[in-house]
């Protein structure tokens, strides 16, 4: 993962992201720290994210009263501390014993919600039966589309309150150090009991040999919205969405919300990067002159998405406690 | 504090303010330089601040009689040799044994204006005994107004004239390199006989620990500027403001002036620098056309501020030869 | 060869163009290396053509059935697998053995079309019997205009199906690389009986001393388009066409396509470069509103080009199975 | 002076300019190659000037015929081969023993201009006598006037045939090299017998002790443009506008040229670099519509300079078969 130069003075605690990023890398096997932390191809992309978030600048107004902040909101109605969440990221026992069992009570201890990805290494069971977090589940849908439904059928049985669908991907990133490193993707968890996951060739990467490019329904599109709804009650979610263009069309087959976000710079070169991506929603909700045009568009469809939350990527953001590794891999906006 | 490389040529006496910094970098203890030179956070918005000022440009006219020139100006009705005044900033007996005193002594020298920082090494008293230098004082509004008053009523009654309000830290700035350096709160000579301000506890920095984040009114909002006039007769600048909407308001409650500024980036990574505000300040002058709006906005409201001067912080920027220490941690704009 | 800096992972398999273009560094006589990868003098606008490529951004819109994907396009009539073409560039066999008869076949195994190089170290006749890949044929108008017409027909006469003229070259770029080598100009194969191409004077570089500087007609303008088309059928493409008014010019003469180019930056400093070209380039079909006035102007012409596909140098980008060199000096947009 | 580093094939001869002047920094003593090559304060203006040219691009028209190039064009009447002039720089024995007769030479054999300055290591006379080069020369207004008419018409009765009056020094830059060096004012060749030009204090650095600080005229103004009228016949060009109103004021005057020049940025940090300059003059030219107003201005007054030539500030530039050092230390644009 790109990344700023660690200061010189860093020495005694970690008193920044950048600091723990750097001591995840000294805790972590090589192989999974180069998976957590990259981007494709040349990281060109995941160097504009983290240069767009510096670039970001805040207007503070002044005296204005502040002795009583109150940071909570609500996402899909439900009521959390802070506008942040933790965003689908995959693997969490790569990093720590306990896995997303950890990651689910840093965020009920946090007040805020989780969202498992399907690529947990804790069951969606585990996770559920570990804590009272409200938890989204974060999936893609396959060409098997029984093996989405069976996903999709045991989250809303376990009590997740919502599907978020990563849209962004009909083939996965070109992620060069997983590449080089070989890795190789293990049977997946929430798979057992359904299909192998686990690929054996030896051609290069293995981590999208499953899902991406053999498992995911690359044929996916808008009217398959109706057919996630006729499987799940559950509100809907849309993540990876770049355009504004596509947010319309969000709006116009009326899923529940989206999440703007470019994947943490892991979906390509080139990708819309997020810093911009920010920029444009900031802009919608600051009423800048330029943006008249397309708040028009998404006001004559009667509705209109408002930033709920950021969403974050980091196996340990909050639950700093239990473990000792901690990155950003993606920010992301959430809109409901 | 960021800075730019020292020459490879520095060698033999400093000739330039960026020379200074690196003797006090040798001369100072690594604490008290770290605190006078450092920004907020990752100091980003404190490298954008030097790169702003560097991009800064000047259109020079040709051919106009410079034979005699006259830099002086009047600021509150008080004549100064040079449009630049010496901003208040903390603890100058960290960088040199006579504090502020000899500050206030160089003031007078060069004819212009110290603004002593409530924060002074030197009291209130011993400053104004020093010298005749024209002096304001800077001061925040606490949560025991009972002690805002007293200092205020001091200040007034010791024949400074003017406050500086500083309304951009109702929280103080996250530096790390403070933190880094368990830099404690000593008790302000200020304060003596009145309250405590040391702190004692060991968790991270403590030099916040006393005032922004305790003592500091965080309700503290425009209405107040009333309460602070009903208690001294001397003109109120605000210190902090950086946008426009505010710079508006400051005329309709009927300020004495405002310094435009960014804390010198100790006040939080994305603070909108001062290179910005300064463009936006220098082009409001300069009559850039876009900029018609907002001057017909503050006109409308029957007054508006002229720059009156550059406000710099230093502890001996002016003094040079008491102390060998120099920076050039703010530089901000007063309007009055 | 402008190059980002090699990923300090590097190792194993390449799996990139810089790794490939590393392993290029290692393997050629530094001699040949830098005549593949120099650009024109100070290299300022080789830097620029990367940054430039780095910059573009794609807006990838989501929910779009992409089970099955067909890039193939047609190219003045003929479908090939990709919108990519091979570039012409000189000199195949100082990379490999095989020369430019390797690249043929590869460009026949992957289904696309190689534009020869007159400069190529196979003759036009080799490249033609060597496999059945469509074959353009690039070349300059030389002031004996015979030796012009004579490669011309040959090329007609084996069945290359377009003639490709580069018109940015009036005199070579200043390649400091080449100087600095004392590379000499041998004897060019395709002019073996017809004159002698080698030079033996030992004046600093020798590679343009024939051809540009002594051999090109300087004196070549639009008009001289109708004697092309007196000597040869075959459909006619201009290369190097850096501005719209040129490609306005081109629409009006005639021509059956552009290739929007900038010699890979060997032709000059300060050539407009090839990312702002393209940046143009995909405004015009994107339809930027700025760009009206010129799409008006081509469309008032009664003709358009469209992007048809790109045109990248590079002796081995597709027959990388032959060859351990790979590089992409330039990369073009062709419009027909 | 800034500089774009070295490439590190550099070996053999010099290529280009970079690598002259790492040559001139090899051969000469230290305190001059420092003056010759440094901009004012922290060179933040000289490193923006180099940049500004690097930045420049051209738009390459195509097909149009070059086989016959003229770049010859008349300055005041006067033919050059190419439209470029040698810009009066200072002291050029300290580089040569030969000194301004050869750069004289070197423009005669060239045949160009040469702009002789008044800080000359060779006397008016010397320079004029030496060769048949068509010169012009440089002055300031001293205070003394007389002394500038003896300089003025001493230049005059040589033949020279135009006077360059440089405008943009009514004080000379802050050049914190030539202090370091403690530089001290030799007497200058074109004074002796008139004045001492020698300052033997130790304050600092001394070239700038006479002249600038203390012997200009800094209360010259646009209305003694009427005396220089009135003590010379030749034609007045002024040297150091930066502005467009400059630009006008220069044309209502009635001089008969100006020269577009930041002075090499040896004038003062943030001066209006030479790089944007040059965008402006070039668009003038090139009608940019946002231009057009200036355009108008101008062209009111009945009178549009045009573009002349390129002055350049080189020792060397021309005469590079004398003597082994070039510099490039101000490029600037003559419209006449």
């Amino acid at each position: 993962m790109f990344l700023l130069p660690v200061p010189e003075y860093m020495e005694g605690e970690p008193v920044n992201v950048n600091e723990f990023q750097e001591l995840a890398r000294q805790a972590l096997p090589k192989i999974y720290y180069d998976y957590y932390s990259g981007g494709a191809e040349d990281e060109y992309t995941l160097k504009q994210n983290v240069e767009a978030f510096q670039g970001i600048t805040i207007r503070p107004r002044i005296l204005v009263d502040v002795s009583r902040i109150d940071l909570s909101t609500t996402v899909l109605g439900y009521q959390i501390s802070v506008p942040i969440l933790i965003a689908p990221s995959a693997k969490h026992k790569w990093a720590h014993p306990e896995g997303e069992v950890a990651t689910a009570r840093a965020a009920a201890l946090c007040d805020t919600i989780m969202i498992l990805s399907y690529r947990s290494t804790c069951t969606i069971e585990e996770v559920a039966s570990s804590c009272n977090a409200v938890r989204f589940f974060q999936c893609y849908v396959y060409k098997r589309r029984d093996i989405s439904a069976n996903l999709l059928q045991r989250a809303e049985r376990c009590g997740y309150k919502a599907i978020v669908l990563t849209v962004d991907s009909p083939r996965l990133g070109r992620r060069e150090k997983d590449i080089k490193n070989k890795m190789v993707n293990p049977q997946l968890k929430n798979f057992e009991g359904l299909i192998s996951t686990r690929v054996s060739t030896d051609d290069g990467s293995k981590i999208e040999a499953f899902d991406a490019n053999t498992a995911f329904d690359a044929s996916l599109s808008w009217k398959d919205i109706g057919w996630l709804r006729s499987i799940t009650n559950l509100p809907v979610l849309l993540k990876g969405v770049l355009t504004h263009e596509d947010a319309i069309k969000a709006v116009e087959v009326g899923v529940d919300g989206i999440v703007v976000s470019n994947h943490g710079a892991r979906q390509g070169k080139g990708r819309f990067y997020v810093g911009i991506v920010m920029e444009l929603a900031l802009l919608v909700d600051l009423g800048a002159p330029w943006m008249t045009d397309i708040k028009a568009t998404i006001l004559s469809h009667q509705r209109r998405f408002t930033i709920q939350a950021f969403v974050i990527s980091s196996v340990s953001w909050i639950n700093i406690c239990f473990t000792p590794v901690v990155f950003l891999a993606c920010t992301s906006l959430l809109y409901t």
